[in-house]
């Protein structure tokens, strides 16, 4: 019985090998790949070597009903695949979104998105553009573009994180993707770090790894430690609703302490969090991806420093911590769209 | 490439149901199972449908050389051998061990073992018996234990968990064991749960699950919680090296607070533990085994009830806790012992 399970991610590497060594165009050539974040949602038409030829994005939080988000997002989509030749150049749609269940197409419960509840995504955007959709995990599908595409090529065994509005993981072992019982596995973001932490005001949870290092957390955590802290610092004459990675960057290359001080306390708790996964599934590396990375070793000398700190011996020394070398989104579009090879129609 | 990769655990079941689909009796009709622990080593001669024909067992701890505890499990095993009827009949030896790594054999830096450093365990063992030898993790042989002929069995996603001296997991997805890059996933007893916290002294590291959830930690948290504690018990009244989950337990059943304390207390943090793993990989089921489940709903609702209390939403009231129904020791026997039947020689 076990030979005979669906190997899901051999299937599909060998239907998009053989689609990638074929010469011969074929009706649908392209693949449309989106990316639903929190904040905005992107997407682009991809070829079947990898290429995003077309992209475009919208803003997913403007859009309080789901009906109105899918409407904007054909509105765009459209005009983009008539570029590319029209909709019968389009062998169908790949879609990365927080909570996606990559079994039955739907997004579940998403702290981070505005449509609460279970939202059959996938045949929504079917319906809309009457071409197949395949919808899976956010960061499971960025995964699946590193795998593909980037910095994870080759490696059987690795962890993507993806640190945006929220914190999403992909977890592949044994070359697969971890999809879990139900479709759910890779929710890094939401273990819990600090017990009895800060509260996350979209899951209502104590002290998960997103409460801290998401956008939303790094902000938190540099207004809590400017309000506690009596030194000098560039960062308290910047507005609270201004205050996010990039700002806290510019005041840490100047040597602004209260700025390295919140660099390092976000890298304590990503760092331990690295660690407890690291001893979970043994990874060969992680790949980090998003905007807290942009500020390079600010933030991964501390995260490299604690995770290191909180494994046992057997796992020291051991595990990369690489930064996505991938245009910035391009790695879940590049993943959403490659899982389109697959479908079967 | 992908399907080129060597897919292990499909071709250990390959070899394990065509052995056990022969009825023809070849050379080497049995196996050798070892579930080499921190306090005690269990072994058996097990056949090709995964009935225990001999056992036995002799003490780990009191080996402070590897070269004396191969020397004493060679004596005890050859009388069980000869009453199988002799070494010919003997296909190999699997071995489940703490920081076993099932790619070179090796036992490497195990916290819990008195031998430190890299054990080279199954040249060991195939120098002394002459006999093929393959080694993994014990809590991987468990699991395989588990999956094969205990409550995991059919499951695909799935972590065994085993509370022993030590807590040790393996976790299965896709229908197969997760060994990572390494060898080594699956030290979720070594996770850190409560940062800061208790001090492990065989790892060094604080509030690790392992500091809380083994014999040894169990031992502690009563030790604490006895001394802080102005109210009368009757664990007061018991010598602090006989405290055991087992004295406990007598405690709670006689509705001692102080005892009831204690399995709350435990299962709170296993709970928080569990939770975080189940946001990680999505199993079916925890399968937990070893001492401490013998506590039986005085651990199980406690951790239940915590695991629960930190799941985001889209995990809670899916996942099943449950306990191994194997005799103690059985699983990592028998999960020991079907290793054998992939070896190749």
């Amino acid at each position: 019985m076990y030979l005979e399970q669906p190997q899901f991610v051999a299937v599909f590497f060998y239907f998009l090998i053989k689609h990638m060594s074929s010469n011969i165009a074929t009706e649908g050539v392209y693949a449309i790949g989106i990316d639903l974040g929190g904040t905005g949602t992107k997407f682009g038409i991809v070829d079947n070597v990898g290429n995003v030829l077309f992209s475009g994005e919208i803003s997913t939080k403007k859009h309080a009903q789901i009906n109105t988000f899918i409407d904007e997002l054909y509105d765009q989509l459209i005009i983009l695949i008539n570029n590319a030749g029209g909709i019968d150049k389009i062998k169908g749609i790949g879609v990365g979104a927080p909570n996606g269940n990559f079994y039955n197409g739907n997004i579940e419960y998403a702290p981070n998105l505005p449509w609460k509840g279970i939202i059959p995504l996938a045949e929504l955007v079917a319906n809309k553009f009457k071409l197949p959709v395949t919808l899976t995990n956010d960061a499971n599908a960025a995964a699946i573009g590193e795998m593909m595409y980037g910095a994870a090529k080759g490696m059987k065994d690795f962890i993507m994180i993806t640190l945006g509005t929220g914190v999403g993981s992909g977890i592949v072992a044994n070359g697969q993707l971890i999809y879990g019982h139900d479709g759910f596995a890779g929710e890094l973001g939401h273990t819990i770090v600090i017990p009895d932490g800060r509260m996350h005001a979209g899951t209502g949870k104590r002290g998960s790894l997103e409460s801290y290092a998401s956008a939303t957390g790094v902000r938190l955590t540099a207004i809590e430690l400017i309000e506690q802290s009596k030194e000098d610092s560039l960062l308290k004459s910047v507005d609270k609703n201004s205050l996010d990675s990039k700002v806290v960057y510019d005041a840490a290359i100047k040597g602004d302490k209260l700025a390295l001080e919140i660099f390092e306390f976000t890298g304590k708790i990503l760092g331990l969090a690295l660690a407890n996964a690291v001893m979970f599934s043994s990874p060969e590396a992680i790949i980090l991806f998003g905007g807290l990375t942009k500020a390079g070793d600010l933030i991964l000398k501390p995260t490299r420093k604690y995770m290191e700190e909180n494994l046992i011996q057997v796992f020291q020394n051991k595990v990369k911590i690489l930064v996505s070398h991938l245009k910035e989104s391009d790695a879940a579009i590049l993943g959403a769209s490659a899982l389109v090879w697959e479908q079967k129609n």
